[in-house]
Parts: C-alpha cells; structure tokens; sequence
C-alpha cells in the first residue's frame, strides 16, 4: 500500500511510521519538517499534496492541538482551540482528500483516552475527543467508494508523561510503538467506524 | 426552583416549560422574541441576562443549530454550522453562567439521537452531539460548588417529521412533551454527567 501519515515528525507519527514502512511505502507529511509540507488547517494545502504525491491507499493523521486548564476560567476561545485545531484539522484531512483515496482506501484519526475517561482541567480533550469518535461513526457509513475511517485513542504516551504526567496520574501509558499497532489494526485491517483504543 | 430556559420558544423549549413551570417559577429565554432576550453565541449578552434576572437555580438550553447534507459535498464552513452554533452556543452559556447559578445548581443541554445513530447526511449532527455528550461528561467532575450538568438526547419530535422526518426513516419519534420529562429528570434529579436518551 502507499500511505500517507500527516504529522510523521510528531512522537506517533514518528512510531507509526516505523510500524507501516516494514511493509509498505510510507509517505511522511508535516507542518514544518521534511520533503513535504502540509497545513492540515488549510484545505488548499491538502488538496496541493496530493498534486505532488498522487493518490494514495491509506492517511494516518495524528495532528492536533487542545487546551488544557481549569473549565471555571476557560474562555471561549481557548475552548476553540481543540475544535479549530485536533478536530477541524483532521476532518478538513477527510472533506479535501477523499477524492485522492483510492477506493477501498482508509482514514484514520487520532482521538485519545479523554474522551471517555475526563481528567480536572480536561474538558477540551474530552469535548474534542468524543467529537473525533462521533465524526468517525457517522463518516463511516457515508463515504463513497468503500473507503473506511477509524480513529485511534491511545492512553497517555509513555514519551509524554515529562509534560502530561500530572493530568494522567494513576493512568498506565503506552509507548508509542504499542500504540502504532492500532494504526496498523486500522490502515491493514477491514473495519469502519471503529475506536480501536490503547490504554 | 427558579430555572432559566434559554429556547423558550423552539418546540422542546415551549414543551420544558410548560412542563417545570407547573411546580418552579420558570424564566424564560429566547433569541427573537419575549421579554428576555438572548443571544448565547455572544457571552456579553449572556452575562447581561443575569443582571436582569439574577441568579437561578437551573439554567435549560434547547438551542442550536446543524448542518445537514452529503459528506462528500460537504465544505468546512458548512461543517463549523454546528460548531459554532448548536456546540459553542451551549458551551458559551456554561462558561458564562456557572457563577450565576447557585449551589448544587444545575446545567441541562441538548444533544441528539444522532450522536449514537449516525445517519446518511448526518456527519455534522453526529459529532456536535457527541461532542456535546463528551463535554458534559468532563465539565461535571469540574464544575465548582456541586453544580451539575447533564445533557438530553432525544429522537426526532412528532412535531418536527414534516421537516427532519426523511433523515429518521424507520426512527419511534416522540413528542415534546415526553422529551421534556427528561429535562424534569435532569433538573429535578441528583444525578451529573448523564445523558438521558428519550428514544
């Protein structure tokens, strides 16, 4: 298969990487880093890589910024942060670049354990979260030409705990390697709609 | 009681107040018309209520707008329509209001069947919902001085099959005043984090 994964450089990025390219050819994509360059925020951008690339047969996106802080002093626009940034990003990802799937081809997103599991001074991961799982279901039985779309919601990352720690204690984590597999699980596998999680 | 019911004028909004208002004194709330206007995509207008009406002992919203239509025609602008709209209009209102309201007060929001039954055109509709059961459940273990928030998730309304009934095929609809007893429920009740599902 070829595969794009946008945020390649991101610490999964970098795993799911490693896990697909023993078997496939893996075309890494970010926002700043590398041959090619995305702003996933940008429709024009999307579309503008795959003038480059051509059609691919999977995307990985594990791209997005949320807002961590007490809900009591939360503005409006902090709470925006998430939605403009993990959730639209990855769903303008869906609305540009489908027609660049091949068919029977794949999307998967990134969500994360908050969605289901809220933490004090997490209720913009957990808004958002819960809203990457909502887009998948719905998504999934709408897309044309057999393409599936999954997400996976992996637990804090063992590499993340120096900056997350404090908002996941008592959580186990997984090192990204382990969470690479669910990409793969979603990327090689034959379902749809699914949260594949890694706690 | 003394509740606030922001929509008081929309069909569930009509029905939940005239429901709560047979034992609470209930205020009501509306975009267009009546004695109080609100607007809650404007936080300013929102905390301009209050300073009519002063605190309450339980804030309803039954706003909120949606984007319904093919996912593969669908533009990110048209996607932001329930964002911005049915999600932030709600979390504004939240973020706002919390210290106008007293303590052991309570939130209820509107959600959506479609949040679990995705539908064709319904991508948008399913995940602000979910986005806003996911919300819910975070802003309850945060929300200060025992405040509580739950969300309803009703199917569509018998009074709204004219217009939404060609996305529900096959769906038991119920009618408002059946949907409002589980605003009663939430507000009424002792319960936080819940979505209650009139189906």
């Amino acid at each position: 298969m070829k595969i794009l994964v946008i945020g390649a450089n991101g610490t999964v990025g970098k795993a799911v990487v490693a896990e697909l390219a023993q078997r496939h050819e893996v075309i890494e994509a970010s926002q700043s880093r590398g041959p090619h360059r995305i702003d996933v925020l940008d429709s024009g951008s999307i579309r503008g890589l795959f003038a480059e690339i051509g059609k691919v047969d999977a995307i990985v996106t594990t791209t997005g910024r949320l807002h961590f802080g007490p809900l009591a002093e939360t503005t409006p626009e902090q709470f925006r942060i998430g939605l403009d940034d993990k959730l639209m990003g990855q769903v303008k990802v869906v609305l540009a670049a489908h027609p660049f799937v091949t068919d029977g081809g794949s999307f998967t997103l990134t969500s994360g354990i908050l969605d289901i599991e809220p933490v004090r001074h997490g209720a913009n991961a957990t808004t958002v979260n819960a809203a990457i799982a909502g887009f998948v279901r719905a998504a999934a039985v709408e897309l044309p030409r057999g393409l599936r779309i999954n997400a996976v919601s992996p637990t804090v990352l063992t590499e993340s705990l120096d900056k997350f720690g404090p908002y996941f204690r008592g959580f186990e984590s997984a090192p990204a390697s382990r969470v690479a597999l669910a990409y793969s699980r979603s990327v090689e596998g034959v379902q749809t709609g699914r949260v594949y999680r890694v706690g």
